[in-house]
């Protein structure tokens, strides 16, 4: 798992836009583990993917590659 | 969609931590996207499932939830 990069006042944030009411500070975190988690595995795939296509520069396309899969 | 919340310098350091060399700008710009709607959709899901559950609240449960949907 990689170091932490999301803000819990961005997870409210986020929450509230979508019409939350209130947020429990549970939930929170929550949301910041689960968006972290699924962030990582975005990062682990598309590094991959480049190291695939024989590069060293990870490209747009091997995010959108990594997203699909 | 809701309001971009990500900055792109945490995709990048996301992406190094992971083992990158180097990271093009659309690399970037193509992980915060990708990023921003799965929250995005996890927030709405969650919202959803809080009303459902006859709350006001978002409870860590229904990020859970909204997360494995």
């Amino acid at each position: 798992m990689s170091e932490k990069f999301l803000p819990l006042a961005a997870m409210e944030k986020l929450l509230k836009q979508g019409g939350a009411e209130r947020v429990s500070d549970k939930a929170k975190m929550a949301l910041k583990n689960a968006i972290e988690e699924i962030a990582n595995g975005i990062a682990v795939k598309s590094i991959k993917l480049a190291v695939h296509a024989g590069r060293k520069t990870i490209k747009s396309e091997d995010i959108k590659l990594a997203v699909k899969e």
